[in-house]
């Protein structure tokens, strides 16, 4: 199985999907270019190491403390606000000139249950073209809420990057592609934009499995219903190209969808779709965490409070493939 | 057996001594304060991994990529004169609050024969009285070139620092402690004034070795002989406590001298001892390095360009203790 992805909602489906029986390989998206990540990337002249560490501690099966290790955020002096596993990688990097050999000596460390392959090793930036005809370059900025209630009509890469062969060929031999969760337009469309991914996708015969997010996103996802969810993703992959989708079937509680309307502005994604969708089959469950995530203060980034259940999410993936 | 030092010195005696069939601890001294162990050590409060980091390289037997990168020092960015070693010891300590932890994961990675252990985890500063009646305090400033002229009269710490329990025990169990090679004031002493060396040198019935340096150093051993080295020592380790005294008897190319004499001012250190000196054998041998090791450009540290070689000082060491 080939997840397809990035940041927070690869590591829930990773982690999860690790305790099964299942040849694994993760393909991450190369666009971050926020915080520590793009700091490295501009300082230090590396890939963005962020989306693969995250990726890497999901597999691990190594114990806690190298977990923890590769989490850590410093949090004072020079270092501050760098993560250790963002440093390690870029370290290795520059000794050795090999983003892959960053990525295996981390694997060694971490022991992971699966392997983490950068979707591509080329350069480049994510831009946004919205529906005012405005361009925004670089992920973080896409990522701030700059464009709060503009649609992103275009997602490209500048310039164009071309699929690591690696990349190509586990999705050449796998059974089933899972795409998402996590941000949609700055997770899992930017790994659908490499060119060859569309291509390969074409002509291969495994299951093409969506999961839809729990909820939009300001700035980005505004709005959006499942059905959004399905339409973007089969713009840059070709109509028709899903097979499933996976739906979450339970209430999200209330008072979360309150604080996130008063902090994100963010709301829970409508389910407005059938049994099936242009094909698709939508598979509902419950695939919702019942523990609620609160924003870590060692970092500035954006968490979820609301998150799929890893194992829950897994199981219903696990199912469509066995 | 039991080497006590620090730096560059200890480096080279214990990769020489790993490859023999020894049970051997490291005791480093833990007073580092300059570049970027001195950075880590006032930004975020961890005890100085510097000494430790070479300790731990030197005994390591994991392949090339882990010693690399354990010494690899950032060249650009935020991170720019910091070293990768340094930087997990002090992400580790951070996480677990211990040193210990700290040493024991990065010898994890990096598959030590030998163990590494702090003479002290207390924090304390390195002071240096001076024949002047000056004083100065932390080990960057003694160790930069301030005095050069006026010998130290006296180390000592601040607060006072007692003995690491674990470090007392392998002195207390092993047959041969080794002293130096290393800077005398800033590798060697610094360990020998930690409340509770001496007062457990003074029981053990171990070989006490001194391994006298090859050239002095500016503003601190100028125009020292091998008499005021076993001085020195045994003014701290109290007096006729070393058994055997380690000289280089190779004559150091004269082209090498030069350069020092021109850029350090230092000069080799003049062998003035017989055949014994106050009950210590003297062991003369050629154990200097046939390389010349070149100043490192990616960090401002002094390096030797005249060094002991790792086997040839190994293998007279293993034939006192044999």
């Amino acid at each position: 199985m080939v997840t397809i992805g990035g940041g927070t909602g690869s590591f829930v489906v990773l982690s999860g999907l690790k305790n099964h029986d299942i040849d694994l390989s993760a393909v991450v998206a190369m666009t971050d270019s926020g915080g520590s990540t793009g700091k490295l990337r501009d300082q230090l002249g590396v890939l963005p190491p962020g989306d693969l560490r995250q990726a890497l501690v999901a597999l691990s099966e190594a114990s806690d403390i190298w977990r923890k290790l590769f989490t850590y955020r410093f949090e004072a002096g020079d270092l501050k606000g760098h993560n250790f596993g963002n440093i390690f990688l870029s370290a290795i990097e520059k000794i050795t000139n090999s983003n892959q050999e960053a990525i295996d000596r981390a694997a060694d460390v971490l022991q992971t249950a699966g392997r983490v392959i950068p979707v591509t090793f080329d350069d480049c930036t994510l831009c946004a073209e919205y529906e005012d005809g405005s361009i925004l370059e670089g992920e973080a900025c896409i990522d701030s809420d700059e464009k709060v209630g503009t649609r992103i009509k275009k997602l490209f890469l500048r310039p164009l990057a071309n699929i690591n062969i690696e990349a190509k060929r586990v999705i050449e031999r796998t059974d089933a592609v899972v795409l998402g969760p996590g941000d949609l337009y700055t997770s899992v469309i930017p790994n659908l934009i490499v060119s060859g991914v569309k291509e390969t996708f074409e002509y291969v015969k495994a299951k093409k499995i969506l999961v839809v997010n729990l909820m939009a996103k300001a700035g980005q996802t505004d709005g959006f219903k499942v059905s959004d969810f399905i339409n973007e993703v089969e713009k840059y992959l070709g109509e028709g190209s899903l097979t499933h989708v996976i739906v979450n079937s339970k209430k999200i509680p209330q008072s979360l969808i309150d604080r996130y309307e008063n902090v994100d502005k963010a709301r829970p994604i409508e389910d407005d779709v059938g049994g099936t969708f242009r094909g698709a089959r939508i598979i509902r469950a419950n695939i919702l965490s019942d523990d609620v995530y609160e924003k870590s203060k060692s970092d500035n980034l954006e968490r979820s409070l609301v998150r799929h259940d890893p194992d829950r999410l897994a199981n219903v993936v696990y199912k469509i493939v066995r």
